[in-house]
């Protein structure tokens, strides 16, 4: 069979998996969940073996050990995949939430239920827990997956997908649910992303590269995450203290992650007294400062920044210092250099919080509150599928509800079109 | 200046536009929607000689008498317009709407507030009127427009916009917030469809060849409305009465709109005592009835219908009748043949409406109304600017709260991540 019918076979699968799945109970949905979680752990040896085959080919392909981290699985991972969906297990089924209801003046009542999109396109990296994790905030909504991984991953993913249809089948659900496209031939990507009508969304989660790869060649709407071009603005109002914690926590406490801080603006009226101990401790930390003019008045020792460097996303322990005149200066910084992702400011002033909190156009928007909390679990959405910078359907973390729609429901009593 | 350049320095404009309007009041964007009635309606002598030179064009490019039709303006089609912006003007604004705020177990507030999606690209065919129409409705959800009407109607268009942005102007807004791509160029509407980053949406307004056409090569997110292929069903413990008259409604009020019924699907159980009056009165009004066997032996008068017939949007006074055996049979027959548009049943039994709603999966199910209310008006949004037949962001009417996302806010007191 050529890549393009076999795609299309298996989407056609897919989609048949989406109907079935768009009438299950969530009773019946759960506890095929549950099924799979404990399929994972009883077949952790098997699974292991598998993985053991993609770590050998990766050394052998002389790939770098950080990468040769993120696909590894060990009996921790699994574990931490079958806790995952269980907890997904546990969150509340969205499906069929009558979200709002209305009067009509003729009488009629108009109402919005949430439905599942149908079938969605999960590309993903090396990392094998994306199988699972998706899988389960994906079919929990109601929606059947098409999973292409990683092709150094193709071993653990195939027996991981396998564990996954196994239990769907056990519970009387169509294999479909779940579709993996097991062939590591890139044309399959670009198959899958012309089937429009068929696949209805595609999420993209890895690199940059990957996302406009896939942007680029997808007649089928995508859901992106860019990178995240944080910021914190202390203001000449902030409490010295609490800035100095947020700031300390938004850049240090995991600075490879796409809501840790990459540039901190400062307010000129705030600086001398903020600037020096806040530098101290992140030079303590290790963090590697790069300052406009006015923070090497205060600091000489701090290397100078270029323009180029708030683009940066550094993911790592280096953080641009920059000194501003007032918050709307710091807004257009923001504005201009940021990525819509994450930004805080710091203050105690009530009207700049508010300015701030509507102006600034970001995923999440923070007021006294660190750019780190950008993030499902802590906004309280159960899970999260990604955080979208996308400016329709949803924006920031995305969880269960956003990976349903809603149509609109009319209960009507003989009412007609005048 | 080559077309490329072009379109980007107007996409630039556009986004400056949308900076600026993001961050205007209420107050001033109704002032602006109503300066615009007003200038509308003081120029109609203008607009209507403008518009005079594009029907001769049309007139001697042989174009049809519809075609022509739907491109002309006259007084009272300038006073709709008119009407239409001042009817914008007294919607609640979306923006800044907090549509959720939920406290988390660090005290954090979290919320969910309403915010414009930025730059969006309406492409247009030849009804001049939706200039105005689509201005209005996105201007008022904060958006800036890039426009892009059809080539035959460019100088009506070119004089409605300077209207529009003169208006604004007069009252000191960003003229970029209103953008028209002044060339007929075909290549133009492509540049425009690359340019992800600076225009955040596309709204094609027009045939499924313009819709397909734009979809196939955007990089940018599509709000697509293809066509609707509507379904009654008339169950076996329909109201006879009610249910005559919604089917009428549903194919003759109207017949040339999307939300006008394509198929009748009738349950066998009632067919003897509802058919023969009901194609009697469809006859009556002129109807051209396609049936299935088992019709045909009601009404050996009727054609017999073909397969691809249930495919077909007749967007005409012809009906196809299919007579079926349950309500299973009825919704197989909506989810392979409909468009997942606009699908009603009429019943009496609580437990087969429930069911109806809950599985047929179209952007309005109705239960005892008619397809025909599927409208923005008519569901009280206030306002439309098409119906969407996507499954991601909007399905149904879109109104002033689909021309908007939400993003995150969060009012902390100095949280961080742990």
């Amino acid at each position: 069979m050529n890549i393009k019918s076999f795609v299309l076979q298996k989407a056609k699968e897919s989609k048949e998996g989406a109907n079935v799945l768009a009438k299950l109970s969530s009773e019946q949905k759960n506890t095929a969940l549950i099924k799979m979680a404990e399929g994972l752990e009883k077949k952790q040896k098997e699974l292991i073996k598998e993985n053991k085959k993609d770590i050998a080919a990766a050394q052998k392909k002389g790939l770098s050990s950080a990468l040769i981290d993120r696909l590894t699985l060990n009996k921790k991972r699994i574990k931490e995949m079958a806790k995952g969906l269980i907890e997904v297990a546990g969150l509340p089924d969205p499906v069929g939430e009558i979200t709002k209801m209305w009067k009509r003046p003729n009488g009629m009542t108009v109402g919005r239920m949430r439905v599942p999109i149908g079938v969605i396109g999960i590309i993903y990296e090396s990392r094998p827990n994306v199988t699972a994790d998706a899988t389960s905030l994906c079919l929990k909504a109601g929606n059947a997956v098409i999973l292409r991984g990683g092709s150094e991953a193709i071993n653990t993913n195939k027996a991981i997908v396998k564990i996954l249809r196994d239990a769907a089948k056990s519970q009387g659900i169509n294999e479909g649910v779940i579709t993996f496209l097991d062939t590591t031939e890139r044309e399959a990507v670009m198959e899958m992303l012309k089937l429009e009508g068929i696949v209805d969304l595609i999420i993209p989660r890895g690199g940059e590269g990957l996302i406009r790869t896939v942007t680029e060649n997808s007649r089928i709407p995508v859901l992106k995450h860019y990178k995240g071009i944080c910021h914190v603005f202390v203001d000449r109002d902030a409490d010295i203290k609490m800035a100095e914690e947020i700031c300390f926590n938004a850049k240090v406490q995991r600075p490879g992650t796409c809501n840790a801080m990459e540039t901190m603006l400062v307010d000129e009226k705030i600086a001398k007294n903020f600037l020096p101990q806040m530098l101290k401790r992140f030079k303590k930390a290790g963090v590697k400062l790069k300052g406009c003019s006015k923070t090497l008045e205060t600091d000489a020792s701090v290397e100078r920044v270029k323009e180029e460097d708030f683009y940066n996303e550094y993911l790592d322990l280096i953080l641009n210092v920059k000194i501003v005149k007032d918050m709307d200066e710091a807004m257009r910084h923001i504005a201009k250099y940021g990525s819509a992702h994450s930004d805080a400011v710091v203050t105690k002033d009530y009207q700049k919080a508010m300015r701030f909190l509507r102006e600034v156009d970001s995923s999440a928007v923070f007021v006294n509150a660190s750019t780190r909390l950008n993030d499902g679990y802590q906004f309280g959405l159960g899970a999260e599928i990604g955080i979208s910078t996308d400016k329709i359907h949803a924006r920031g973390p995305m969880g269960l509800e956003e990976l349903t729609c809603t149509k609109f429901i009319v209960l009507g009593t003989g009412q007609l079109r005048e």
